[in-house]
């Protein structure tokens, strides 16, 4: 297979965990016989640096011209503590997203058997946790208007959502769960958001045609919590933008680092595939971060073209380096010495 | 001391629980010899069956002419599910916070030595955890404008903080950590979100005047993650109103129950104790809801009027129920037979 493949590594730690999944995914083209054409663009700070835009043109461009996206992260603190700042390497993702119609953001939770004892939750809290959380992305109060009164004093932002905006991650969380457990959980506040109803109203409505599958609901709070105290319980989840990111990320936990977490975002025309950490710059360019997250996207774009045994193979290897502590800090209690680079290459050697 | 306390027992486990909560604060009276008179009303799901109305005025008039407010919990699943209910119990409790300027949520959080078992999270995590969490209550996404378009496929509401409501709060958290360990903790969503920027740039203000508190910053994402990985890094939290409710539902994880965390909500002049947990309709009048949390917001009532005796009193009779296992299901592994009322009044005993 040919695929064009746009690689957007952005900030701090990004260019070097991406780096890893492009060594990954050569390996994979040489062992399967694929034509993979990989074209980098900037994004995010290193892109206002550069272009004093957090999403040029070009990148945008050369995204929209590609098979898919290889994206590794943005964000860097200068930017954080500057309220005034007027681009921020964010809005360069979000405006990625909403470009590219990227409505779903499906992040995978396992508990590896290798890596039981790194979660700071008990063994069997987490043993067996298998989630896939199914995130709305281009909609909700990320991308609702903003106000910020003249004089500085008042700021609102507006959360809103459409039937259809609902509608169609909804059909994707549950034809997924149709190939899992058969069990979708819808996370909001319905006793006291508008826009939480409206979810509750159309998902309750979408949930009719998938009659194999069963609808429960929690509410965010609720929800924070049962993540901790029984993620077993858990086989879809779905939700709005701003709860999908807490909880995604407060899932990170279960796996015992947030630096396995990939993630697909998908819409009905491009797909763009990343690690679901940040751009952690203070651990950039020092060898410590985990590429494990990075490479696992990969492997979800690799599946993303149906080429399943491809993505099997970096799954084993992925699985494989864990098993024989070939791996960061983050989680390896045993040596300190494995790099970002050192992980790449053993599953480059593995594929 | 004379106190009238206007008592709102409200929904499901809401009774019960503050039964018990009242028997602790008469053995309270009797022992040091105060005057406290309890008159009850209806809120929440009760009140709309009996007067259709989640906060009638009657219990808003009672609330008004007391020293104090003891609630217990508001809720009912008939409600959850029908998004097209005119009138919610939640809206009582809602209506009752901003009637009342309850801007200032406080929740204490604490590991107990003798629970550090029950928790999903390891010892070594949770251990010497103690963190004060100020969640802003009558502002944000909460209060905003809703609305819901004719045709009821579209919905919104307006999340705005003004600079007033974000430095009443902000001063009372940092004036709790000049008694603490001296650090506040923002979470907010500084990099998407305008009333984030707002909140982070008038808590930096306010920060000035606290030379001896360190003010650190937390995206809400993170912090989800944070609390799990390591709850012994936050000393005072400060947050928005939404925000506040996850992240503080999901560190009661820490104490192994969400059956022990109290509160305080206090403005410039009432004052209102209540449980964090909710109603937990299938759990009522089945005698195995944990009254702690009940029992500790009257401790909070108690230090609030500056009876710091009183309630030390009854926070050494919680320690000794747990130490000595008098304590329901959620939290006790050994015997499963001890009741709600046992618990209270093995601690009305103790007092
Ligand atoms: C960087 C930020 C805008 C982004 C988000 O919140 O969506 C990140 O946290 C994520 O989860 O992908
Ligand atoms: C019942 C609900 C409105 C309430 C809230 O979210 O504020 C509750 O969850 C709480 O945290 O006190």
């Amino acid at each position: 297979m040919k695929l064009n493949i746009a690689v957007l590594p952005g900030d701090g730690i990004g260019p070097e965990v991406t780096n890893q999944a492009i060594k990954a995914l050569k390996a994979i083209a040489s062992e399967f016989n694929h034509n993979f054409k990989f074209t980098t663009a900037d994004v995010g700070a290193v892109a206002i640096d550069n272009h004093n835009d957090a999403l040029p043109d070009k990148t945008l461009d050369l995204c929209k011209n590609s098979d898919a996206i290889l994206f590794g992260a943005i964000g860097h603190p200068k930017y954080d503590n500057n309220p005034s700042a007027k681009v921020r390497p964010e809005q360069g993702l979000l405006k990625l997203r909403k470009e590219l119609g990227l409505y779903a953001n499906i992040r995978p939770v396992k508990a590896y058997k290798t890596l039981l004892d790194k979660s700071p939750l008990k063994k069997h809290i987490i043993e067996g946790t298998d989630i896939s959380i199914y995130r709305e992305l281009t909609g909700g109060i990320y991308f609702g208007e903003k106000h910020l009164s003249k004089d500085g004093d008042y700021a609102s932002d507006l959360c809103s959502y459409s039937r259809e905006e609902i509608e169609r991650i909804a059909h994707l969380a549950f034809v997924e769960a149709e190939h899992r457990n058969h069990k979708v959980t819808l996370v909001d506040k319905a006793n006291v958001l508008e826009s939480s109803r409206l979810w509750r109203k159309v998902v309750k409505e979408v949930a009719e045609q998938y009659s194999d599958v069963t609808l429960d609901f929690l509410f965010v709070d609720n929800a924070a919590m049962q993540m901790i105290l029984n993620p077993k319980q858990f086989d879809v989840i779905l939700t709005e933008n701003m709860f999908g990111d807490i909880i995604s990320d407060e899932a990170s936990v279960i796996g015992g680092s947030i630096g396995l977490l990939a993630s697909a975002s998908v819409g009905d025309t491009y797909a763009m595939f990343e690690p679901i950490h940040g751009s952690y710059p203070q651990a950039a360019d020092k060898g410590i971060a985990n590429p494990i997250a990075s490479i696992l996207s990969a492997a979800m774009l690799l599946s993303h073209f149906n080429l399943h045994n491809e993505a099997e193979l970096i799954r084993l290897a992925v699985e494989k380096s864990l098993k024989l502590n070939i791996s960061t800090p983050d989680i390896n209690s045993v040596v300190n010495t494995v790099t970002t680079s050192n992980v790449g290459d053993f599953i480059e050697d593995f594929i």
